[in-house]
């Protein structure tokens, strides 16, 4: 199945011309004579990209593109406008409409081919991280401290010359809603760092610099660095040069735009720009911390079960035969819950994971693995290591009750531990770590609680 | 921070000279004077990318590269051999031992900052997509069907025409160890659809087609179509077409050679784009299941809360005022769990989870939101499909008692529904719903159990 596009034109032969036009580019053609039929072809079979005629008898381009945009089954869907002659207006209402771009009769095959591949991309792009960030949107919002949305966007300007670049920077400053600056082209490359809050979300990048193309290179530079591989790039080229427009829209470059240009179109266009990059970054975030609770126990916030018994898997295949497990159990923990409710056995299962974590350092995994029970896997351990620090996890949690608040008396609360240490010729798996680990737990238990207890089967 | 760079070389000028060059254009540059302190300065501070000698007094520039790939902190910094004459054995070795590329001296400025693009680039996208894969890789390995690690490459060629395209193909065919064919461009375009298990894995495409440039543009066009967007390319080009050369790697090849090739050096290129290729698969499939599960209650399969309550608002936004809510929760279920345990239980959740996944529709909402509580919402519903919808859901629970198996005699279980309609004025929220629906739940409870309450507070 190829891309689809759908071409609205009133007049049959202009439909059929570019029909001819997109099929030898290998795209699918679907057809509408007005701008009802459009819409009602865009809902019920969504193209990926929509060319649009602007001037139809029925309803203007820009209307049928007001609507699409508005709708959200539609909304996603690239619109080019084509209409055959282009004043300044009805050019600024288009983009405004949410067109992602105007091209005037007759259009240049090459200029359209190379804006379709842009386009298209960007939207599988697009497609891509929402069909992915999406599901996991709501953990996004919620998680603190995301607040990409109230940033003011930052624009670097990078042109050949400072005059150049003042001119531009006066003329987008009071239009664009973002912070505008001047970049020169080496700081651009090398001030930001990874994940950088300052780096730019949008470049306007003029096509030549101290030499020919290398505005165009730099294009290919600046998604090759980490800080700057996300941004939005538009490329300002010398007045008619359409070969190389294409060739930057195919190196990437979001949009284009010809010198002198028209500083409330170039802000437009920014603005757009500045859209898609937040939702692309919202998307990224979201992705992250849905990524991070499938790993995640929500009570406690240490590693869930999978995730620990995965990491110890891991742990076990890197390290050999030098990792050390135990498993800790709170005693009598049901009393809690039965005596005073769930809402303080879970503050208690906080407050003793927050102590077990205090006692362990960074390469040592952490895990609640059951309803009141947690794992503990060291690397590169011995027997005293694993001994001792038991013992230190036992003390911390016994040696002073918990405050809960709330009319609730300090609460003494005990664990019980038990160490499996993996063999030095065994072909241990986790399971059998664990279940061994279990084992001596279970002996902790029978033996009065309160107590470490180590597995008496292969030693290290 | 820019990218940096270990340059290695036992001359001093030849680093001073290659210095120059990378720091004009923006990299940081670390130096190493031979192999052992080459590989003590990528372990101590891993660069980005090395550029190594071949010919060293203490260690030939093939033994670092092997040491280098072979150690897991160091095995995913890209190497580019560097040498005064490339014997055909040399590169053999070089590109067999892990190196990315090979150029000799003098080295071309152009070629050589355009290959370090492509590579960073390449890098850069593997280590997003491994910083966000990684931790959920366990979870993928464990999915079933997981088995593209099986599955042999699909490597297609699309040569200027059928004479050229056979040619390259016996030269391949039993080097490669995949499944290479013969494409027209035209099918390469529109024969595999979305998520096409048929579409290739590396494109080997010639610069210039029926029309120069062809190639070129193809390789902008892969990456615009949903089915070819991942694939690696590999761009032939006319032998000395240096200057496309770069070109073709800004456009997003993956890696080029230049015609007539030698069929055991393109074979080997392909193998390592196969190998990159695979690893990316991997881990975005690894992505695709930790998201699923970061959603997912792991008892049941169902939707958990947390992504329950994000679907419920996100259901309101969209539907407005016709959205019905109901708790439904299992009566008595603790006596199951202390009479017949936790695994019995556990199986009753799972049956009675299935039983109303089997009553809902496609765009009903089914979550399982507590220990026995599930949580449907159903769009565009009004009073009379609410109360219908409540009662089949109690029924198909309550009129046939469950199988167990393992000894359990059948268990009869019954529901308790409650039921709120979103007001048609009201500023319903997710939370506001359920708390009216939780009071005619209560009802439901107080008045017997196994039925259905409506909340008489704001009706639809």
């Amino acid at each position: 199945m190829t891309g689809r596009i759908l071409v609205v034109d009133d007049v049959a032969t202009n439909r059929i011309v570019m029909k001819v036009k997109l099929a030898a580019a290998c795209y699918a053609v679907d057809q509408a004579d007005c701008g009802t039929a459009a819409l009602i072809a865009a809902r019920a079979n969504p193209p990926d990209l929509i060319l649009l005629d602007v001037v139809m008898p029925d309803m203007s381009g820009l209307e049928v593109c007001r609507k699409l945009k508005a709708d959200p089954e539609t909304a996603d869907i690239p619109v080019i406008l084509i209409t055959a002659l282009a004043d300044r207006e009805s050019k600024m209402a288009g983009l405004e409409a949410g067109a992602d771009d105007f091209l005037t009769k007759p259009v240049d095959e090459v200029t359209l081919l190379a804006r379709v591949r842009s386009l298209l991309r960007a939207r599988e792009t697009a497609r891509e991280l929402k069909h992915r960030g999406d599901p996991a949107l709501g953990f996004a919002e919620a998680a603190a401290g995301f607040s990409a949305k109230e940033k003011p966007g930052r624009i670097a300007l990078i042109a050949p010359g400072p005059k150049g670049a003042v001119l531009w920077k006066t003329a987008l400053d009071d239009r664009v809603g973002g912070e505008v600056s001047i970049l020169p082209r080496d700081a651009a490359l090398s001030s930001f760092g990874v994940d950088d809050a300052d780096a730019p979300d949008v470049f306007v990048i003029a096509a030549d610099l101290s030499h020919r193309n290398e505005g165009l290179r730099l294009l290919s530079d600046l998604r090759s660095r980490p800080a700057t591989r996300h941004a939005a790039t538009v490329m300002i080229l010398p007045g008619g040069d359409s070969e190389r427009a294409a060739i930057a829209l195919d190196l990437g470059a979001h949009d284009i735009l010809y010198d002198p240009f028209d500083p409330q179109e170039l802000a437009i266009r920014i603005r757009a720009q500045l859209g898609h990059k937040r939702q692309a970054d919202r998307l990224r975030a979201s992705l992250q911390v849905g990524l991070e609770m499938a790993v995640t126990d929500s009570l406690t916030g240490l590693h869930n079960r999978r995730y620990g018994l995965f990491e110890l898997d891991r742990m076990l295949a890197r390290q050999g035969q030098r990792v050390g497990v135990m498993l800790l159990d709170i005693d009598h923990f049901k009393q809690v819950n039965d005596t005073h409710g769930h809402s303080v056995g879970d503050k208690v299962l906080n407050l003793v994971a927050r102590r077990l974590r205090a006692q362990l350092r960074g390469g040592d995994l952490l895990a609640r693995i059951g309803g009141e029970e947690f794992l503990v896997a060291l690397p590169e351990c011995d027997r005293a290591t694993a001994l001792d620090c038991a013992e230190r996890l036992r003390a911390a949690v016994a040696d002073q009750p918990f405050a809960i608040g709330g009319g609730v008396p300090p609460l003494s609360v005990t664990l019980s531990v038990g160490i499996a240490l993996a063999g030095t010729d065994t072909d241990e798996t986790a399971q059998s770590l664990i279940d061994r680990a279990d084992a001596a737990l279970y002996g902790a238990k029978a033996h009065g609680r309160d107590q470490v207890t180590l597995s008496t089967l292969p030693a290290a």
